[in-house]
């Protein structure tokens, strides 16, 4: 099957299945004290600064509960726009298991704006009001956009200012890096950010993602804490191990600057494609567009894809580190005949 | 390294790393609708039985706070012995995340009696007391024990008898059922039990556990329990891989029975050395040991294993699918070696 | 001092004081087992109807927390105005407590649509998504709006055919029910209501709210809910004594009536005042206004009140069952005195 | 009905009454900005000692799960008699609330010894274990005994020189505070502990407790744990106007010394009837025995009291503000008459 449905439908990168097969020698430390581990933790640190604390979990539900149950006391919330896939696509796991309540804002494309923020502080320290502690921002956005470095220094700036954090889920943070021309550091730590949740199973990882705390120290006592979410690994060289394969010579950016760019080849070649309309900005490795149901639902049946808004029938095509130039040119030519007897 | 620390410090079978890299080809569905977990669902209906609803998790913390949570009301709670790892070593996972109680009864040898669950349910009913919904047994137990199959079946009898439900955290059940010549369905379905954490990461995998329910229907919602507690795999063909390959031909119970009898060549080769005393039956991979605190000090430099009372200097040496006789006759002779001189 | 701030800075109905003193003979059997309960239960079965199962809990918060806790499964969400005191006011109770995740929704005075319901229904069955179990409406609303028979009848309704429930946070219950010249039992179970958090402190009550579910039977283990979030009294005969009085001979709907007149006249007396201008409709005992933000702070000086909107400056005055014809005149004469300058 | 069952079978002080009528005039702000509560919480600071920091809150249950969740952080855990009321008569709402797990210990009458919490702080900073922060017990213990104030400081010394705090569950403290002839601070603040669930309500109030931090500062962001817990009172006046009238002129002492006289004067009054045996110190106003089923269901048809232990037949005696002679008495020659079949 070659699928634009979702950068979880490719497999893993073959260096990362290679590095897992390098780790499975004798017998190793369980449940972290290993040497993968350690080093898995120094190219983090590389990546994101000398303060960074990283820890090692299962996937991208478990990194952003963590992270907003690290961050939040019991009684503390989380500000996130109202499209986030913390909110819409969690199935209320932050709620349910962290305890925190979300507080969501609208957006034009995805991307919160600072002033936004401060419209929901008029009851800060009011006993009977929800306290935010929380910015909780998604770069790339869940619908594909970018924050640029200037956008999320002025959301880090606000939240600091009123004595908040800043959290990014960064399920795909390598696809905003990349595109901004960035480091994983520059995208987070750099601008402000206080906490990130980085993904590196969409980036070509068999499975695992880090909390990474970017501030010294972080918060107490999270190893009890990813303990008692089932985060914590008994064979956790094999996590480390691919952490090690995607970090160690710039796979992650590779991998992620060829999405981006399957991305953007599929965007131009769609483009005047009859009844075919990019319905929103292409800044990393997601595009959506309109297109007629019919059509859609004949291009699906060999390329499958999601339908993001049932409402409107937009649909989301996402490119992957694994996306070939091949598989643009065959999806966009099924797109093509779909649409020549939509037109005729 | 080689070690008898854990069998969790073994690596994967290599069997089980081929069945991923040969589901890691083009795209598969995420999220589980793919042929692997599909054909792991299979496997496991055939050796639980045909009313066996699996579901894959991440590691045996998950298995067993879903498979509780799942099976009690909020209000109620679980019977377990004191020395359950439920109890000592989940960092309260338990409690702070399905809120299940724990009631804790001591036993001999790590196993519970019926007798004794039966003192606890006086007050069933009463507003006030916390109400007993599940009984918890481990099989194999903590201490390396085995309950017999009638063991099991005179617990399932006493707690349906009394309304209610009994669970086993196999961790280790392939040691278990291999050490009785019986099934998995034989320690378990057909034993009374009502839902198994079914282990298989210890047994070779690289890391997938499976919450099995094996009364039809299970628990509803348990799609959603265990998306909310982050076990939701994206990548899921790569856990159902290794469940295939560990359970289609018998790779499961050849590995715990050598495991098994790796631990008795042992118990059989450190009988005898001086200072050594092997204090607990070795009914699976588990010999647990007393020996001088000098002398465990001077093997474990080479061959690492846990002190598992500090307070009595008992240890726990653990053999693993990957233990070979070289291992037990090195140790043993390490053991030789470190006696000699407290014998002189 | 007098004011028009909130309903609960208003004292017990004197009736109320003199049954706990009633109450207050020899000893009684603890935590419910006493003749007063028994007669509260009788004499809200007989205003909610039959099938009602009441639950007396000490507070608001308590009664809304607990009716959404035993409406919904651990994965199960709420759907809720966006101007709820349930959102807005319980400090992230539900979520933190009940572990509920409440979906909001925005409305022109505080009062859901169905058609509004059916727009979050898009992914029930999805296990990604936030599940809806309950939709629960305010009436009086927050905004002191009331919903009509039909209104509620339309929203059950919608729940229903939906396989939702309806619950209705009736802290101002009374006063909805007398606005309509309905019975407790027409705007909630005969109009298709669930479970009914009804309020009695606001109405007259030393400190007492009733969960109320309205089908038979209710959630089972109820009782083991309400001893868990400590809302099981001891002394149980005061709480159902209070119950007693506003029940027994309509005391409940003679005070609500009263504090609904007393914002009538209030509504009234204010109108033509220059400056003050009422922004929604009286329709129980809640008057929003708008005035100059000098004259509100010369007024509330002497009658303590509410900015609602810091933003606009809108402000509340409630009226209770105390208020007096003498009090609303001379607020209103107050209200006069301010304006004068601020015409000058 | 006159009763030996508990002592919230007793009603509420007439002065507490009172009180609250006093309190009940105009209007007070609500939710504890009013006279009535700073009068109470300089009333208990008086009381504990200038760094206390007081909370109300409904009851008992409340007050302890509140002092534990707000002493422990997410994965912290308390430990506890095994006969503690928190372990056996909360429902478990400690674990379902506050989150916490217990970790409890046989006691030979209730009261533990410093040397048996260092049995359980061989696993502080194990990732894998349950990790010790408070030692809560209850003074009078749940048996009936009391701590001396050298005991308590002996415990509080072991869990300071551990890191960790002592948490006293005072439901009855007013009774072990007279039996030793001790102030309130003398047997908590002055003995070291940190926190204290101080109980009014069996003392005679109608329904209050109060959380009362020792150290200064108490933990943070308490009131919104309190708001979430559904603690928070709207007519807080009535709560502490009821707390005012127990502390302001020893009422609290007086009822506390009569309950507790009235206990030695039954205990002595049974010595030497045919059949019963006090099993346990009598120290405050509990009395335990042993009689005859056949003798005791007898009696507590007329004065109803509760069988402790259903298996060994020990009942429990509680007295209460309002036990009188009389009561004592003819309780005594109630017993009596049985006995005398018993004997003949």
């Amino acid at each position: 099957m070659r699928a634009f449905a979702s950068d979880n439908y490719a497999g893993a990168h073959p260096e990362v299945l290679a590095a897992i097969a390098e780790a499975n020698a004798d017998h190793a430390v369980s449940y972290g004290a290993d040497p993968w581990t350690a080093r898995a933790t120094e190219l983090i640190r590389d990546q994101f600064g000398p303060t960074a604390s990283p820890w090692l979990v299962f996937n991208g539900t478990a990194a952003n509960v963590l992270s907003l149950g690290a961050l939040t006391r019991t009684w503390e919330c989380v500000v996130t726009p109202d499209t986030s896939h913390l909110h819409v696509d969690e199935a209320a796991a932050p709620e349910r298991m962290a305890g925190v309540k979300l507080l969501t804002l609208p957006t034009a494309d995805g991307r919160l704006q600072p002033g936004q923020i401060e419209g929901l502080l008029a009851r800060q320290g009011d006993e009977h009001a929800p306290q935010v502690r929380v910015v909780s921002i998604a770069n790339t956005t869940e619908l594909g956009t970018v924050y640029s470095l200037d956008e999320t220094r002025a959301l880090a700036d606000c939240a600091h200012a009123h004595g908040l954090l800043l959290h990014v889920d960064g399920s795909r943070l390598a696809n905003a890096a990349v595109a901004l021309g960035a480091s994983l550091a520059d995208v987070t730590a750099a601008a402000g950010a206080d906490a990130v949740s980085f993904g590196l199973t969409k980036n070509g990882a068999l499975g695992v993602e880090a909390v990474v705390f970017l501030r010294d120290p972080g918060p107490e006592g999270f190893a009890w804490l990813r303990k008692q979410h089932a985060q914590l690994s008994s064979k956790m060289r094999f996590m480390s191990a691919q952490v090690v394969a995607l970090l160690q010579d710039g796979l992650w950016a590779r991998s992620a600057r060829h999405a981006n760019a399957m991305a953007a080849l599929l965007a131009q070649r769609v483009t005047g494609i009859a009844g075919v309309e990019v319905t929103r900005p292409v800044q990393a490795n997601a595009i959506f567009a309109t297109l007629p149901r019919a059509m859609a639902d004949q291009v699906r049946a060999q390329f499958p894809f999601y339908t993001w808004d049932e409402a409107t029938g937009e649909v989301r095509w996402m490119c992957s580190w694994d996306t070939t130039e091949d598989d643009v040119e065959q999806f966009a030519a099924a797109l093509e005949t779909a649409a020549a007897p939509a037109r005729g």
